[in-house]
Order: structure tokens, then C-alpha cells, then sequence
């Protein structure tokens, strides 16, 4: 007999003002009524594969036994591959499309053992269109898989590395510089980087930090420049920026009480530079300064 | 022993900022604990019986046997009656306020059976005040169901023939055009009509589509008309637009990965003109064009 | 043996357009995989304890027995407490952060029986970051909680009277005046007040109500003045403003299928003074007036 399941964990770019979401949770109610369907989120940016990716990638750790369900398909309906990833000894199956969505999540869940092509028509609901795979394909798939039905019932097997790669943004180091990126704003306006504290530690604290400097330049415009200090959690920042070591170990650009996005004008994908600061050893460490030019003992307004 | 139900599937106006929907699913819990409640949207437009109707509509074929709580009740706390409707052998009960948003779901789930007013107070919670019958009937009585208690118990027996009907825009054809209209905008900007693609296949494909053509030609404005191919996903549309049908059958204005709501300007309720497209036999089929007027062999800008 | 509970009502500001409130509840049902989480709300708006307090005070009467989880934790990773306090028998336990979120409703639900510092690491997940105690504390020891571990296992004893105080914004009467204040906007601006018809009767009906008297006569502005009914649901009010006895037993301004809130310009916190209308009984009863000055006999605009 095969593992039965009673969670699926569910993400995508749905939104949650239509009825989407409801329509998913009920095919999965009516073939495995046991099921809880945990909703991960519905806010992915519609089309956004890699912020899907990316949120999924933060999530995997936590998720419980069963049936990971993401779905961020611009391509729906055409010949992209629906596909299930098995995981951990099968306790995890990641199903979605195959547009790079997955692929962060199944390598951080250790990798994939066995994908599968959901190529078999028994297991989908018969639609008057194409266009919500989310409740025809997956929805229907993932309450089978919950409900015992093995993997190899509901699709074809194919190469796990067929499985289209995720985009990971790596940071780069030049010149002594971190080249970083914003790979998530939140709710509270924090400002997530590629880039943990192991990685920048050498510098020590505060560090340097630019923002907008390369395209800022092409403009003409003067980067944003502040000496910001690496610190645990909000009410250490004290009043302007901090790096917050973030609740996924990676470093994260926030004011505390407010929103560092809305004050820096800053959003995902972005360039952060990070670098050492030069005045850190002459005791202003933690002044604020604005500007492209910091010369020692004159800070900046 | 009556039927026992676990699942109750739920739509509303309530949002999601406050805490409403999450009483209502406390006061279920509280009744009925092992019942799993379902969320099919809370986001209808305060107010809007007639979105909250359609949305059950497209929803109702889909929630698993049990309750179906639909709330959007402008008159709550008036002489609008409370009521429950039994569908499908009683495999469904939809309640709700009798103002016209449930009588299109019952009509799709087959006819209503029987009826009922919720109008036994010992299936209610007492309460300071009249304007939550989500919480106070609904709720109450929605778990009450849930554990058996027979329909006959928690409201005295109506005509179902007297229960309001709901208001289903019609399309209707004019000299060879289909007067259309918009049912719904979802959460990506696409369009849904209330066409389906049989009933303007003689009309070929591409289509000429036009957006704004009565109330504009009022205000002295150029309406947006535009040669439309008829497609089967989001991919096939290429760049401009597409009529795509849709995951429930019908027609919607959509673009691929945007928002042709946006880009239209449109919204529910408007109207849009299908007709045979002139020039789609001259193999300018994807010309897109913008203008009152077409001179074949011209195409607009 | 313990007492085992199946229910986790939920309420944060944690917003969902993030994977905050997914991730809690994957970890619940890591831990406790019977347990139904319930969302109350997770819109409270950033950071404000105050508004997550009085979401919590209205909801508090209908949570189902079990763990009543509130989380609005600016200080989070800081030295404020979290913590858990039984009510009700150890029917319910409330916790939380330390920071006043918590007391109102701990005093609704009776008052609080004992209260337990939640600094026991072996019930926490290890994490990255101390910047998301709602996953690494809170929702481990709920689940554990509802597995049946006692709360003496989950933390130190502490004196329930230590539980930091809510603020609770209190009317105050003036000269034959009630000072009241916005205390709840709603998704249908709706605007609650500190007030309950009670505290109000002997004015009788319609009453005077006086929206920005005191800020805007320093700011040399007119106040809005307007004679407005008391009534029971938002039929009775008829065109223009009424004061609604809400779901929640309080006073609230608003308008029948409209947003109070949004006519008044109107918003928490704001100050809403209430007094008889000295044309009540002259039979101008439903008069809506706008000015300071209300001469008998001569309504305003």
C-alpha cells in the first residue's frame, strides 16, 4: 500500500479575490475529504515564476508531510510539462509546472528522487477550457496522490534532471565589494538580500551600503550611501537602517517600526553594494550620511 | 438519523481585513468542530449581490457535499429573509439572505428541493446586535446542519418557487452582432463575457470586437475596436488580444502575462460588440487596430 | 492526563501577501497534525498592538476551546516576554507577545488563572534569525499545547498580574457630552465607536454628533455637525448618517450601503463627540446638517 497524505501545502499566484483558491480546496475536498490544504500564499505576483520560486525556497523547510502544491504558470494550457517531484523518501511530492518554480524547492528539500509527467487524463477533471490547470490538473492530482494513488499511476516517469532550473540570483564579490540583490520585500517593507552574515562577517559592523550606484550613475543621479549596522532583530537598529540577520538567516535591509522599501524606494531585484566601512574605526559608526562622497569627519546631512 | 455533513463552503463580502470571516468560522467550530469550512472568496465587492451570485455560480459545481453559506446581504437585520435551499437529493444545502444571490446556483445545481425561513432562534446566537447574521443565523445554523439537525428544525418550510431570482446578464444578437457584456474581471485582468464560443462559432475567427461603442458614440468618443482571434490559452494569443475560453466555458478579453482589463479600461457590466470580422479573409486576421472606422486594406495604427 | 485541544485561533500582522501565516501553519501541522487553525485576522495593521487588542476583544467571545494565538510583536527578539495565560478552566490560553496585546482579551475571557513565560528552547524550533517568534515560539508551543504538554512545561511561572495592561480607550461625559472616539474602521467603513447605546439613552433620538470639533477648531476648520438617528440595522438609516447598535453591542457611525468612513474622512482613534439635538423634538429630526453653528429653525446646507 502506498503513504497516504493529509496535507497539501499550497502556493501561488492566484490572489485570493476570485475564487480560485475555493474552487482548488474543494476539488480536494470532494476526492479526499481528510485533506488540509495549508495556503503557503496566493500572493505571488501574477506570472512572477521567481518570486514564486523564491517564496517557495523559504517555505520548504516547514512544510509538513505531503503534497507541496505551486503553481505560477503563465504557460498554462500549452505544451509545458505538469510535473511531480518526489522527495525525502517520498514524503514530500512537489506537482506544478515545469517553469522553474519548482526546482529551488526540491534541491533544498534534498533533491529530487523520481519526476513524473501528470499525463494521465483519468486522474484530471474533464474542463470546458484549459486554462486552470490549478483546479483540473493539480487540485485533482494532489487529492489522488493524498488519497494512496502511487506516483507512477498519475504520470509518466521522465529524467529528474529534466526538471527546469530555478533562477538562484548569487551574489558576487569584487574588489572587496558585495554585490548583493534584493531577492524579497515583505509585508512590513523589509528588504530581504542574497547574501547571509558568514558572507559579508569580514567587514565587520556596520558595513557600507549603496544603493542605486550603477544605474543611479548612468542617470546622473546620486546613489543612496548610509553606514548601517549588522544586528539581531528591529529594536537594535536604533533610529535609520540596519541589517537584520532575517528569520531565514539572510541578511535583510530594515528600519525598525517602518517600512525600509518605502523609505529607500527600494524593490525586488535590485543592486545593493556592501562594503566596509571606512569610518567605522573612527567611533561614528552608526551615522547615517547621504551622498556619494563621505569624507572622513564631515558626515553627511 | 439525518445526513451529517463536514464541510461548509463559504463566499461573502466580509474581506479579510477584519475579523469576520474568522468568527464566522469560530462559531462553527464551536458547534461543530470536526466540520472543515472552506473559503470559495470573501473579497466580492461590499455590497454586490449581483457579483456575489455569479461567483457562486462559477463556483458551485465544485464544492464537495455539504453546506454552501453565501453572505452578501445589503438588508441584513431587515425583513429580507434569512433562508436555506436543499439541492441535489440533499446532498447541498445553500443558506443565505433571500435577495437574488442564491437563486443562479440553485438553479446550476439542479433546482432547489425544498426551502426554508431560518427563522428558529434556538439555532441562533443570542446577540447585542442585528448586522452580523453571518455570525448569529448563518453560522449557527450552518453547523447545526453539519451535525444533523434536519432542515425542517432550523426554519419553517417555504414555496422554493418563492425564493428571489437572481439577475443573469444575457447576451443578445442584433443584425448578425453579439451584444455582450462583462461578467467578471478576475485577479490577472481578464474578461469573461457572458458568450460562449458556440455561440458566435459562425462568426469565425478572428472576430471584430468592439469596446465602448454605444455609450461612447454618446459622449463623442472613438470606441476601441479591435480583430480578435478566438483561442484556447493565454500562449496562443500572441501579442494584442484574445478571446480565450476560459476554465468555464465562456469567452474572456484577455492579453498573454497582463492585464487586459488595464489595458481596456474595462470593467464588469460593459458592453462589448462580437461580430464577423470583414477584413479576417483577407489574411490580415492578427491586425490590430484601433478606430471607429476600417477601410479594408487600411488597418489602423 | 492533559488536556488536549484541536483549535488555533490566529490572529496576527503578519498580513498574506507574504508566507508568514503558511509557514506558522505548516509548523503547527509538523507538530500537531490534527489541529484546525483558524484565521481571525492577519490585517491588523503593522505593528499596531492597540487595533490587534481590540480585534482580539471582539473576537475573543466566540474563539472554540483551545489555543487563541495574537501576534503583533514589534519588540520581537528583544527581552519583551512571550508568553501564555489560561482562562476559563484552561479552556482557552491565550498567548503571545508581552506588550499589552493580550490583556483585554485575557480579561473578557474572565481574567487571567496563570501565566507562564514561554522560555523553555527544547518546545521552540531552532532558527537563523530571532526576527519570526510566531514560527520559532509561538506556533511550537501552541502546537505542542494542543498535543496535550502542559503549560508548566512549555515555561516559568510568572504572576498573572504582570501581564503588561491593553490600552482600552474610555468615553468620557462632559458637560451633558459623551467624548467618544473611533476605536474600528471595517472593510465597509463602518466606523465603531468607544460608546454603547446604553451609555447614551437618556439623549434620546436622533442625537448631535460632532466629527473633528476640537483638532480642527485649532486648525480653524469647520467641524462636521449632523443630527443622526440611533438605530438597529443600516436599513432604518435611511439617506445620510446613523449610528448602528453593531454586532458587538457598540455604537458605530454609518451609512446604508456606503463607507462612513469615507464621506466623514474618517478614521481610529478620532475623537466623536455625541449629545442631544436640541431639535429632536421639533420635529426635524432626520435634518442632516453641516456647520458649527446650528441655529433652531434654520438648518445648514
Amino acid at each position: 500500500m502506498n503513504k497516504k497524505f493529509d496535507h497539501i501545502s499550497f502556493l501561488s499566484d492566484y490572489g485570493t479575490t476570485d475564487e480560485f483558491v475555493g474552487i482548488v480546496k474543494c476539488v480536494v475536498a470532494d476526492i479526499a475529504p481528510h485533506v488540509n490544504v495549508i495556503d503557503i500564499t496566493h500572493d505571488i505576483a501574477p506570472f512572477d515564476v521567481r518570486a514564486g520560486s523564491l517564496a517557495l525556497a523559504r517555505a520548504i523547510s516547514y512544510v509538513p508531510k505531503g503534497v507541496i502544491m505551486a503553481i505560477v504558470d503563465p504557460g498554462v494550457g500549452t505544451a509545458r510539462r505538469a510535473v511531480a517531484v518526489s522527495v525525502s523518501g517520498g514524503d514530500g511530492i512537489l506537482i506544478g509546472p515545469d517553469n522553474g518554480l519548482l526546482a529551488t524547492g526540491v534541491a533544498l528539500a534534498g533533491g529530487g528522487e523520481a519526476a513524473f509527467e501528470l499525463n494521465k487524463p483519468e486522474y484530471h477533471l474533464a474542463a470546458p477550457g484549459t486554462t486552470f490547470a490549478g483546479r483540473d490538473i493539480f487540485a485533482s492530482v494532489a487529492a489522488h496522490l493524498c488519497n494512496g494513488v502511487p506516483l507512477s499511476e498519475v504520470g509518466t516517469e521522465i529524467d529528474v534532471a529534466s526538471i527546469l532550473p530555478g533562477i538562484v540570483p548569487v551574489p558576487r564579490e569584487e574588489h572587496g565589494k558585495m554585490l548583493a540583490e534584493v531577492t524579497w520585500v515583505d509585508h512590513f517593507g523589509n528588504c530581504q538580500l542574497n547574501v547571509g552574515p558568514d558572507e559579508i562577517a569580514h567587514m565587520g559592523t556596520p558595513v557600507r551600503v549603496t544603493i542605486g550606484s550603477l544605474t543611479a550613475a548612468t542617470a546622473g543621479q546620486q546613489p543612496v550611501v548610509r553606514s548601517v549596522p549588522i544586528v539581531r532583530n528591529f529594536s537594535e537598529i536604533g533610529a535609520g537602517l540596519g541589517l537584520v540577520v532575517d528569520s531565514f538567516g539572510m541578511l535583510a535591509l530594515c528600519i525598525d517600526r517602518g517600512s525600509a522599501a518605502q523609505q529607500l524606494d527600494l524593490g525586488t531585484t535590485e543592486l545593493v553594494v556592501i562594503e566596509p566601512d571606512p569610518q567605522a574605526g573612527q567611533g561614528i559608526a552608526t551615522a547615517v550620511q547621504i551622498g556619494s562622497k563621505q569624507t572622513p569627519g564631515s558626515p553627511g546631512a
